[in-house]
């Protein structure tokens, strides 16, 4: 990994009881368009421990520019739509932090 | 990367005022000794945006196990020891979820 500092964000998005499954499906797409998005080294899905529908994902980018700039990515719009109406209230924001360096990603 | 859930922890240590390179420092090591850990995808170091002695680890694993057998790596409880007298307080215990999939580890 080199050591340019990089973008993290680490969040989650809580469905509407039930749904926890279709959201995470919906974010598993979209985390396989990522793959084409200038910056994008980690876009990882999972679900809580105590919540089946509480989807976690945590993101790094080079730049926070190139997190937003992804919105632009073909079918993610179409995605966005696709998953609020399937959630329970508004998103929170997640937490922003800056990356050092470790081990994993290139 | 293989669609088998896995085990992520997500969490931050303290450190003492002004200590927060130091203690990165230390953690960024290790994070070069899980490499070689089995099981290991991911052990990312970073600082939280408000406080540069605020350090944040996520991790990834193939399982829990793992994860706590890395404590056996070489190397690894000498780091522990010349961590935790620069922390500010007991560290609190991080986030645990499943990983469903995502891009960016193999």
């Amino acid at each position: 990994m080199d050591n340019s500092i990089k973008y993290a964000l680490h969040g989650k998005l809580i469905a509407q009881e039930g749904k926890g499954n279709e959201l995470a499906k919906i974010l598993l797409y979209a985390a396989s368009l990522m793959k084409s998005a200038k910056g994008c080294h980690l876009y990882i899905v999972g679900v809580g421990n105590n919540n089946p529908d509480e989807i976690w994902i945590t993101e790094i980018w080079d730049t926070k520019e190139d997190h937003d700039n992804s919105l632009n990515v073909a079918g993610v719009r179409e995605l966005i739509g696709k998953a609020l109406p399937i959630l329970n209230g508004r998103p929170e924001k997640g937490q922003e932090w800056n990356i050092l360096g470790g081990t994993g990603i290139d």
